[in-house]
């Protein structure tokens, strides 16, 4: 492997690039969605590839938002979401791959990770349930795992690191006790685990420069970038599949 | 990795050690029967590790004889027999350890796969439905899989290849034509298969020297052999987790 710039995470913005105006990002991201939406019916249609999009942030980085909003224009029948929280009795009985890999998804569909085997290594390793040693052998193990997929599978990874200022997740936070339409989603514990957050800064750096399957980095800060970085991301590497439709006889 | 000795099926035995007697053999295998449905039952109820079994060998070379067999003074409620056919439709549509992993046994548990993840750099491979580019990633997943279910949750893997000579592989094949109580078994692609015996060899090699968890060649030609031979290791490895039943107050 060809030596690669390591990334930190304090160093790189977590707000929109300066000089983009909100309403002609917000036009642009309509053009994506739909765009995006003809590219994974092609996706489906044609049932050659699988798309796996992971998204992994600290609490409050609009995960949930980008799910809701990103896919929008996708074919239902071809679209699975599977959000990791804590596990199971049973899913605790195996290795920590096992729970994920039965949701890998098929040929034609495109499936999200809402967080992921990612937490293995971040929760895990913060919380001290877990060595070095183990953290290692998991990277590994997860490095094997998604180039399996790839390979084994023609299956397209997008990881997306959902990188929140420590400021604006307080912002964040704070709103879901404030808004009666977002208090649904407060829970005391995301606070405790605030306190941690150098913590976890050091373990997403770590998963991110240890992967051999690249992360990309999404700016959150401000919302109305969010969807655009990542769909322009999605339609990019979508459009280099030349997709298209079966034909009679073929 | 230290080097390791290569082996060569050729020079391998296909038949019970000379100077053993046959009776001798029959009632030391019957004590290891019930000592290992006794290990199984602390395996069971002590739920820490888990254990996966896996044959390998040609058609005819008695991995049904031994699955039937070996196992069966085991408590039913800890153990599962996955076997192994042609891939479904959905199977195809993922990666080839996709249908593998979902079977792989959870703490306490015993699964024994009759045939296995191996099929897909066999099979696969001596028919050229892939390449020897494609053979290779495969073998690096399985080193991958198999040694994350070591690390991640405890599982003791065993790996048996049934080793039956060619004569003796007619031998059992006629049989399954001779005698009405074996016909069941006869399929005419079996005899279709045997053409390529020498590939199937060179492939089980290749599988063999290339697996990080380590096989254990077992001689069938003579079948009461057979089952003391697997039972032996299968006694041992479990002798050596100094297992015991858990008690009030720890």
């Amino acid at each position: 492997m060809a030596a690669k710039q390591l990334i930190k995470l304090s160093e790189i913005p977590t707000e929109a690039p300066k000089g983009l105006k909100k309403k002609d990002v917000a036009e642009e991201t309509e053009r994506l969605v739909e765009r995006f939406g003809e590219l994974h019916h092609l996706l489906y249609a044609e049932g050659k590839h699988s798309v796996l999009v992971i998204f992994q942030g600290m609490d409050a980085s609009g995960k949930d938002g980008a799910v809701r909003r990103v896919f929008r224009d996708c074919t239902i029948a071809g679209l699975d979401l599977v959000s990791y929280k804590k596990p199971t009795e049973i899913e605790m009985a195996h290795d920590f791959l096992w729970r994920v890999h039965r949701w890998a998804p098929e040929k034609g569909m495109l499936t999200i990770f809402n967080r992921s085997h990612y937490e293995d290594i971040l929760i895990q390793r913060v919380h001290k349930w877990i060595d070095m040693t183990r953290v290692k052998k998991r990277m590994a193990a997860i490095n094997a795992f998604e180039e399996l997929l790839e390979f084994d599978n023609n299956t397209l990874i997008f990881k997306f690191y959902m990188h929140i200022s420590k400021e604006e997740q307080a912002v964040q936070l704070q709103e879901r006790l404030d808004d009666p339409n977002k208090y649904w989603k407060h829970n005391p514990g995301d606070w405790e685990e605030r306190k941690l957050w150098d913590q976890y800064m050091e373990a997403y750096e770590y998963a991110i420069n240890e992967s051999s399957v690249p992360w990309h980095i999404c700016p959150v800060d401000n919302r109305w970038y969010r969807d655009y970085f990542i769909l322009k991301i999605l339609v990019e590497g979508l459009e280099k599949l030349n997709m298209s439709m079966p034909v009679p006889g073929k």
